[in-house]
């Protein structure tokens, strides 16, 4: 595991006017904020790797002549989807390691294309104390296009040891 | 892509005894039909590749002394909830080329923990036309502890190109 003390955890966290008053604007989660990952692409390399250790080998990923034919995609394979959602976890425990995640709906609204470059954001809604834990449930929604298609929609709920983010972000 | 002509796909499909008494078991899927995967176990290895992929190096995931001390995991590692998920639209796409995913809701009610033996399971709850394809509303559960422990349990709605199930099952 990488880890690097990087200075780029602060500008990640995107605060809405609601709450961007507040004295240490890094120091912990609050209700209404927002995370947001660097923007990533999805190789072929990926697909392949992913589709081996998931074992979904459906053609609409592997196949470009079968996407544009039978699946449909103009533009040929798309990303797995749960590949792409993969982000909203991947997101949160890089601020908040030893996140536990207790559920997450996802609605795929339009496709990734391989090689498209996403962003994943996840914004809380509401924070309880629970047991020690903090449940937080985030509305977590990924874009493409340069952020001007909404790609999965949906919410989670994580448990997180802190509400601290951590200042050793993984890369 | 490694394609095989299994004699297993029908075996695999689980029919409840309202639909047991059709004439042909596995031309077609019809509501109340169950699909079930091969047990399935994560290794170390496979939570290390898709930790690469996703990008989602959770230490609980990583760490075994981690994942039993603040992940509060007894056993150690439990493997990505996301990676487990990836069974769903597998299955899906295994019995029905060319799935194209919509959406998927997931609540994850006890951990896997790597090295843990899982069997997943979609269960066609309603099945719908649409625009030549069809639209099919999945009951999606895993099982770990030899089918005692309910770990995923979640809805997941897919486009289907045909209701015949693939007899071309892929490995």
């Amino acid at each position: 595991m990488r880890l690097a003390r990087l200075a780029r955890a602060a500008p990640l966290l995107v605060r809405t006017a609601a709450t961007a008053a507040t004295a240490d604007p890094a120091a912990a989660l609050k209700a209404g904020d927002a995370l947001r990952s660097r923007r990533r692409r999805f190789t072929e390399d990926d697909v392949a790797a992913y589709a081996g250790v998931s074992g979904d080998r459906n053609p609409v990923h592997l196949d470009d002549a079968f996407a544009r034919g039978a699946g449909g995609f103009q533009r040929g394979r798309v990303v797995h989807g749960m590949l792409v959602a993969s982000l909203f976890p991947a997101l949160i425990a890089s601020h908040f390691p030893g996140a536990v995640y207790a559920s997450q709906s996802l609605k795929f609204a339009a496709p990734v294309y391989v090689g498209d470059e996403v962003v994943a954001q996840v914004q809380a809604l509401q924070i309880k104390a629970a047991s020690g834990r903090h449940i937080v449930k985030f509305a977590t929604k990924c874009f493409t296009d340069d952020d001007q298609t909404l790609a999965i929609d949906g919410e989670a709920m994580a448990f997180l040891p802190t509400l601290q983010l951590s200042t050793e972000a993984m890369e």
